[in-house]
């Protein structure tokens, strides 16, 4: 055995020992040390890069490490074998999304303003915010040597009569500490109840005097990020948000990679403790503790995910989801609570998890189209949700369609060299001047904040301006010269959006040729299917009456840039709306609301799935999307690039 | 911080770290050491004794070390505190109840039959041996890109049309192995479902062609001996038998110090733990290797114990058991699951508790009133359940009453030098012949099995065939010498069975005047608490028609000689049978049978419960009773002293 240091910019080294010739990368795994490996391991993506710093490592020359590179230590850590004692340094870029990422969704004003919105939106459509959780006062008569009825029975009855019915159950949490509550609050307690009908079922018992606040839980578990929402379930408020980057990322970038990483011996389990382990515990902690709320006071987690997240999330084979015929364990389940995942809250709290529709169209996308409100209403309704795997619902009131494509995680800042997500730091807008080429930007923030990196919707500004300005083409390769246009020894050009003396940051903001084309490929995936499902449907985008855009793209997004750069049809700009991320908005609903966890299954069953691996067209549409705008200018004709 | 080091006669020693000051016996305890402190650690039972081996202990002497143990550095850890780096010898002996009691209950052939017929006379009263789980086969059309219903609800459909309902539900488990289990065997599955009317949960999903037993698992929690049965539900086999000590002995010997233990801090997880992840789940493992079963097989539990082993078990404050005005937390509940507990079976499994009726009259005697039959006859029948609280249940299909009495574990060997339960080499029946005072005796074993302690049949008879050849005076003192007959330097007298060459003991087995002391107060309690419960209903003994005696004491019990020592009334010894662990048999026949839960539930609300702390007679009476055969020999007219 050898042993493997890994240290990093910040924070203490730690140490494992690994046998000759094992996989960096698959040691630094099962040591819990994060290194983005988006690829999953192949070379392919050259994220994973580390330092050698003392020792040895048996590490080939790649195309991500150039001569220098190598020369100063740098190695890809998934060709790395151990051959020695070995010491490395991680550095943060190494692991961006882990350390980046724990930031709180709805972050700005204006998302929270739109997330208001999305709310009135839904109670407005006839969804009435309410559910079955109360809290119910009891006064009990304390036990005497005339009156020595056990305390269960004696709470028992005491709700029945409460509550006038006849099937009380405790739960197992209030048997436990009944003696001592009983007897701390002279037997008047507060009961933490869920009633459905004639049945009660008693999930908590606190002393009179103690502020019992009934918390939820909604999570969007996105396979780039997840954010989280802890609320008041008697009056909807959020008392906690935050985000985090899906720790599975380092089992691979996309859904494909991670279920062929779960296929792998001890996968699921590994797969299923990065999401719950690493990611959705400590963001559970780090909301109650800031809230001040006792984690055993969330008494109901909702979940909203795509359908390979959810399979992975409960710990079920994802394997089926991608072979075809492509046959989920689950679309909709009412088996979980958890406990049975180990997840840190209330232990038999029920767990409802947004329904699947198919394969690649998860609950992420009905509890998205629920919060769009698209099926309440007669406009034909186009409803595009940019995540690492983008989806599609068209349709109103009378019928939808959904898709699916892979778009990758650029749209969440993810796979972008300065890419972030939309929080404080982030260049949200951006506009370049045709002459001088330098850039003016809008930082998602406080003024006076220093540029961090790049969001989604600061990426589609600088491309289209890039573009209008004639400083990249329409493959999006840099094209004219100047002091912020640099390209280096491989020939890769990038543009300096701010050098790192005027960034908050180690070193320049840039975005470079290769996250261009990331993004164009995103972005082309995203209209490519547009135009197949319209056309699979006999319409054209003439007939789109209004777009939702939902997503972790930014509020800042600007629509005619993304009509400029290829990524929306050219339609009437005022016909789109950002509306934020509808995964997690849905999640709040159909968490606070029984009549919109009732609607959400219906949303799911009047959903039809169009697989888009089985449009032969799409392949061809997807490869002429992939221009600025489109190799079919004539499909953007208000293209503004004065 | 100093170095405690426990060394054993047998096994590897355990080294721990101990602030200075600390108590041996507490560090031994937190170490997970088990030292035997019938006491609970109030220097009062001598038990905890220790040989100082190497460095210092602050301990002083006491009247359970004489002055050459003390000389060869015998220590009581209870007093004995941590001033340097110590090494202490723990003999087998310290840690008897432990290394001792891991044995099959049910251990002889006659006690095999004594259950047999148990289980008769439950089916004779009435009671159907038949449970709601069951396994059906269920055959589906294997999916294809035209049929792409997901697996739950394919499985969810084919379950409602083998079983004619709507209302199915998966659990779990199901959920979480479904996926694989199908595709492994073809969809042609079985199913492990619980059926209640229009309701069916399927708890397991098998392939077709696996053997598919549906296992249930019945425990008497004693306080001395814990008792295990692991049962096919579907024709009431036994798979698997198993006994162990209670590990919770190290806490204290009877109840009320184990609630005193449980109050201090941490102490109700400590003696949980002591319980689950000590005794039982240890003792699941074994069976459940033994019989070649996976645990998660075991789809259901039943426990009958005492109410404070039925709290502890369950984590709940035992505290207001024993406080006045005595209040449980339960009686009955039906809110646990294994995997609330932490027990190793299927994690969803129900937990059925046999119901507690006071706060010493527990499930133990529901469990065994249901199996004694008493509910069911019109003859007077009096149950005694001879454990460590000997409980008491008088009456006829017309009414019961039950008492409860602190005895002890004396009559499970508990508390008696040379005392075991009755397994092989136990002395389950003895005769000493009056001229030359040596005894014959019956072993339990297979021929030619030697002596290794002695159980509580053979005790009785042991202490009769003294009395009644005149070797001990009716206090129990020593009156007659010989070479059996030995005093100590305190002139302690006891009388030797076996010398060592003839056991298979690492020493003498013998009766001491203090064993034969901790006896008859035992038998004291009992006949005590028979008096006071009689007189209580204006009965007296010749009203009894039929005397049920259950318990560890082991199936040889001589009734002859139970009564000469006044141990159970002197009436005819035909109305006397003893059946065995009748704790054990009920739960067995609730686990297995759906009427009998019903029926133990039934008999527990028919039961009154006198509290004999409450009756001023008690003490006076139990004051009596501790002579051979009582200070009042008119009781005890047919005496027999030939």
């Amino acid at each position: 055995m050898y042993k493997v240091t890994f240290k990093f910019e910040n924070g203490e080294p730690v140490e494992v020992f690994a046998g000759s010739g094992e996989n960096l990368l698959e040691v630094a795994r099962k040591a819990n040390v994060a290194i983005d490996a988006p690829c999953s391991g192949n070379a392919a993506c050259g994220k994973c890069k580390v330092k050698l710093t003392g020792g040895e490592l048996d590490s080939k020359q790649t195309r991500h490490i150039t001569d220098e590179e190598y020369a100063q230590g740098w190695r890809l850590s998934c060709v790395s074998k151990i051959v020695a004692d070995v010491e490395v340094l991680v550095p943060d870029i190494a692991s961006a999304y882990r350390s980046r990422m724990k930031v709180a969704d709805l972050g700005s004003a204006e998302e929270l303003q739109i997330f208001e919105k999305t709310k009135n939106d839904i109670a407005s459509a006839g969804i009435a915010f309410q559910n079955d959780l109360e809290t119910i006062e009891i006064m009990m008569e304390e036990p005497s040597l005339d009156n020595t009825m056990p305390d269960n029975e004696r709470l028992t009855w005491a709700v029945e009569a409460a509550c006038g019915v006849s099937n009380v159950k405790l739960s197992f949490a209030v048997l436990v500490k009944l003696s001592e509550i009983l007897r701390k609050s002279s037997f008047r307690v507060q009961c933490v109840v869920s009633r459905d009908g004639e049945r009660v079922e008693v999930l908590d018992v606190l002393p009179a005097d103690e502020k019992a606040q009934i918390c939820g839980l909604a999570v969007d578990i996105g396979t780039t990020t997840v954010s989280a929402l802890i609320i008041d379930m008697a009056n909807g408020g959020i008392l906690a948000k935050a985000s985090a980057g899906n720790g599975q990322i380092r089992y691979g970038a996309d859904v494909i990679n991670r279920i062929i990483e779960q296929q792998k011996d001890g996968g699921r389990k590994k797969l299923q403790d990065a999401i719950i382990k690493e990611t959705l515990n400590p963001l559970i902690d780090a909301m109650c503790a800031s809230a001040g709320i006792a984690p055993e006071r969330v008494y109901r987690m909702c979940v909203a995910g795509n359908t390979t997240m959810n399979h992975l999330f409960v710990g079920v084979d994802a394997d089926p989801v991608r072979m075809e015929p492509f046959i989920p364990t689950f679309f909709e389940t009412d088996s979980i609570c958890a406990q049975d995942l180990g997840i840190h809250i209330y232990p038999h709290a029920r767990i409802l998890m947004a329904p699947n529709i198919g394969s690649y169209v998860g609950g992420d996308i009905t509890a998205g189209t629920l919060a769009s409100t698209v099926w309440n209403s007669e406009e034909m309704s186009l409803f595009i949700d940019l995540g690492t795997n983008g989806e599609l619902v068209f349709g109103n009131s009378e019928f939808m369609m959904s898709c699916a494509c892979s778009a990758g995680p650029a749209f969440e800042g993810g796979d972008i060299s300065c890419g972030m997500r939309a929080t404080d730091g982030a260049i949200e807008a951006c506009t370049i001047d045709k002459d001088t080429m330098e850039p003016t930007f809008k930082i998602v923030g406080d003024e006076g904040q220093k540029p961090v990196g790049i969001c989604g919707s600061g990426i589609i500004d600088i491309i289209s301006e890039l573009f209008r300005c004639g400083i990249i083409s329409p493959k999006g390769k840099f094209i004219r010269e100047g002091e912020r246009i640099r390209h280096d020894s491989y020939g890769m050009g990038s543009y300096v959006l701010a050098f790192k003396e005027d960034a908050a940051s180690v070193k320049d903001i840039e975005l470079t040729e290769v996250d261009i084309d990331n993004f164009i490929r995103a972005k082309g995936a995203i209209f490519s299917a547009i135009r197949v499902m319209l056309s699979s449907l006999d319409f054209d985008v003439s007939m789109i009456e209004r777009v939702l855009v939902a997503g972790g793209i930014g509020s800042g997004i600007n629509m005619r840039n993304a009509v400029n750069i290829g990524m929306f049809p050219d339609i009437e700009l005022e016909k789109f709306t950002y509306i934020g991320n509808s995964s997690l908005s849905g999640a709040y609903a159909i968490l606070y609301s029984k009549e919109a966890e009732a609607k959400v299954a219906d949303v799911a069953h009047n959903m039809t799935y169009l697989e888009l691996s089985n449009e032969p067209s799409y392949m061809d549409e997807f490869v002429a999307s992939c221009f600025l705008p489109h190799t079919d200018a004539t499909l953007f004709p208000t293209l503004e690039m004065k």
